[in-house]
């Protein structure tokens, strides 16, 4: 059997709530992040979440290609498109847009600067820099989503699930966000569907 | 028609040579970056490149989202593979990987450090630290590449397109990076390729 690996809080949140709203016979383990011991490190050789790591050996990592990969396992849902469709380019464009402007361009260096520098003085000046470039490209996100229900079309996709997970890491980023009233929507839906509840108890008991 | 833009020596190399390895009935403008007057502005509103307009009006940005809508565009090219195939998930990482962690976790930093502190004093331990994140994060690529002929498989995919750009970016940030030599194979691949060379031509025009 398939399994998932996750960590409680992380991005893989999304690949995990997917694993239940596709019903999907993958098995779900949740690991630790950053200790030495953790069973992360035998599965995937740079220690992060998501990793898929198929029946026969093959891991797929990156949300890129994660969130994809389970939508074609179940094409009936509906949370994706069909190959060569502009639909699909679409939904694939906000996955692409949510890991390099959102994550890595704006989460990593607002959590973790010393990615960023080894001189700790630095570390403020890159934190404020960083919750600017975040407040940019997630106002981006804002503006497409006033008067849409979804990122694309008129159904909820995976762009959605991965945008809810970023959109519930900004309550505790303060006041400097909350001005992002379509991304407080998109943390509502999606942190009260069904499958994301269940992701969330199961990652909770850890 | 559709039409891709892209802009010279930026990452939309990888899309452009695409459109002639596909043969694809796709116009390919190639545009100034960060000019305010580029025609680029009207197309994407972030003013970034690559970019593909479809017939219908679509925007589809995002390499991770146009590598794999081109290929799809014509599968029996074998430059990608099946929805719902490891092989396609395996390829669809690879794309991730290099967004994520070579270009916006390393070139970026390294290329533009006043997008991650207004403190012009902090820019060269950015810098710094970038140039140890990128080198990190291409030696794990490196690795792959020992004994393999390309990123997945016995053929060149669209991940060794992209990753050929990037390779072909190492040369001119010096010894630092030079005991690469898998991703010096790779830059060999991309480089020699008819449809590279067709892209490269049409971009040095400008």
């Amino acid at each position: 059997m398939s399994v998932l690996y996750v960590a409680p809080g992380a991005c893989s949140l999304a690949a995990h709530s997917l694993v239940h709203e596709l019903q999907l016979p993958i098995q779900v383990e949740v690991v630790a992040l950053r200790t030495p011991d953790s069973p992360i490190h035998r599965i995937n050789p740079l220690g992060r979440v998501p990793a898929l790591s198929l029946d026969d050996g093959t891991l797929i990592t990156e949300n890129s290609a994660i969130l994809p990969y389970l939508a074609d396992l179940n094409p009936e849902a509906g949370l994706f498109a069909p190959a060569g469709s502009a639909e699909r380019g679409q939904i694939q464009s906000w996955i692409g847009y949510l890991t390099s402007e959102v994550h890595v361009g704006g989460f990593r260096p607002l959590n973790r600067p010393e990615r960023y520098s080894a001189d700790v003085a630095a570390h403020p000046g890159i934190r404020a820099q960083a919750a600017e470039q975040l407040h940019q490209a997630l106002a981006h996100i804002d503006r497409h989503l006033e008067g849409r229900p979804w990122l694309v079309g008129e159904r909820y996709s995976i762009a959605d699930a991965y945008l809810g997970v970023f959109a519930g890491w900004l309550p505790r980023l303060g006041e400097r966000f909350t001005d992002l009233h379509n991304l407080a929507r998109a943390r509502e839906a999606f942190q009260s569907r069904a499958a994301t509840q269940r992701a969330l108890a199961a990652e909770a008991l850890r």
